[in-house]
């Protein structure tokens, strides 16, 4: 199934996208409980919103040695591969949805950068979750993009501003649920041209390591959302700039990149 | 006012504690719109909570120059005193209430560390905020706990487990209106024995300019907890021991240490 929260009017509501092109309105949310209400609109007819608004946005650390080696040589040092899965937080205030603008801050360097992300939403409380049984605790999969400043994330002490201004964090456009998430093939692109391609089953760890670790010192509450990681290390956005990054049967999130007035 | 979230059979409430002991019922909750039930409890006849769960927990850096200094000694280092206000994020799962215990985790290395912390909740959603208005988008006041696991967040590369396992946020006993943030005297105390004692108008920024820094970048929104920083850096705790924060017009935050099962 692939769920959408959607405004229309002034309401937001959850509801199943079909392959029509046609979205089912429900009552209540998928995570806990729903019933179809009979309503439908064409995906048109509404504006699509980040599919969640979790309480926690975890973001794996380094997950592609790709990524490890892009940020080294952005730096001009060796590439340091991670030991052991280790995420960070992200702002849930930063959530924005698929077509919503990025804002560029004024006082940065002019431009941020793209990180396409693998998206995992919990549908069922884990703690001490071991990795076999791990995505039974997984609702669905949807599209991060990981908006980073690179000057700020470079120089900071805390990625606060480097990852975390609003609007940094697009999210969706929807959740689609039974998919595997060592399947997926994960595409990049800016203004139309391809940035990145690659496939999940390149993580150094995979999502079921990831609930496990986790779960280990944390409760992973329903709705939580694990971001996977990113390949490459993209290059500059400009206002003016559209940026998609798009997962095989999962969809397309696409923003666009403005300056803050 | 003094505000606290409470357990009274299974309904959780907000309340308007009085100098006498007596908290006020009221339906509804201090940030958007209440009113007083009637209903009212001595304190010992129900259980305090967490007074509000935020959807963004901050921490600021390092904002005491004696913090700096105790850290760096920990490790053998020079104190590098930060040059910005900079906040990193905490888990709000992590989150529990006065009286409630920590768990120190069975894979650590057992012990952990309290480090006492004014908490500031916003009351206003707050975006662009200049210093002299700051605190007019400022709800109250509590405490925080931030138990640290020293020997992770030495050795890792995020503080996810060294700040973040569920049961590390002590949060609370409740919030206190109109009061100076800049007037504070808090107390550390481990088992009885005063462990840090310092004063709110040592912080290297102050709370105004904190809220002034963060919302250039992000919006605070209502029911937000800012911590404002620690001063020294505490010893050990072990399974058995009680670690208490006291503010001065605010309240104390009482915790016990407790091993993992």
């Amino acid at each position: 199934m692939k769920w959408a929260r959607f405004l229309r009017g002034d309401n937001i509501s959850y509801g199943i996208v079909e392959n029509s092109g046609v979205i089912q309105q429900v009552s209540g949310d998928p995570f806990t409980a729903y019933s179809v209400t009979g309503v439908e609109y064409d995906l048109n007819e509404v504006k699509i919103l980040a599919p969640v608004i979790p309480r926690m946005l975890y973001a794996a650390g380094p997950n592609y040695r790709g990524h490890v080696e892009g940020m080294a040589n952005r730096r001009g040092s060796q590439p340091v591969y991670p030991i052991f899965p280790e995420p960070n937080f992200r702002s849930v205030h930063a959530i924005i949805g698929t077509e919503d603008n990025i804002v560029i801050p004024k006082d940065c360097s002019g431009t941020v950068q793209p990180e396409g992300q693998l998206g995992v939403v919990i549908g069922v409380d884990a703690r001490n979750v071991k990795k076999d049984e791990a995505l039974n605790y997984v609702f669905g999969y949807t599209i991060g993009n990981d908006i980073s400043q690179r000057v700020w994330q470079g120089g900071d002490r805390t990625m606060f501003r480097g990852k975390n201004c609003d609007t940094f964090k697009p999210l969706g456009p929807w959740i689609v649920t039974d998919l595997n998430p060592n399947d997926f093939h994960i595409t990049v692109r800016h203004n139309g041209e391809v940035w990145e391609d690659f496939y999940s089953k390149d993580q150094i760890w995979d999502t079921a390591t990831w609930i496990e670790e986790l779960s280990r010192y944390t409760t992973l509450h329903v709705g939580d959302v694990l971001w996977m990681g990113t390949q490459g290390a993209d290059g500059d956005m400009f206002p003016g700039d559209v940026i998609e990054v798009e997962i095989s049967d999962i969809g397309v999130l696409k923003n666009y990149v403005v300056a803050e007035d």
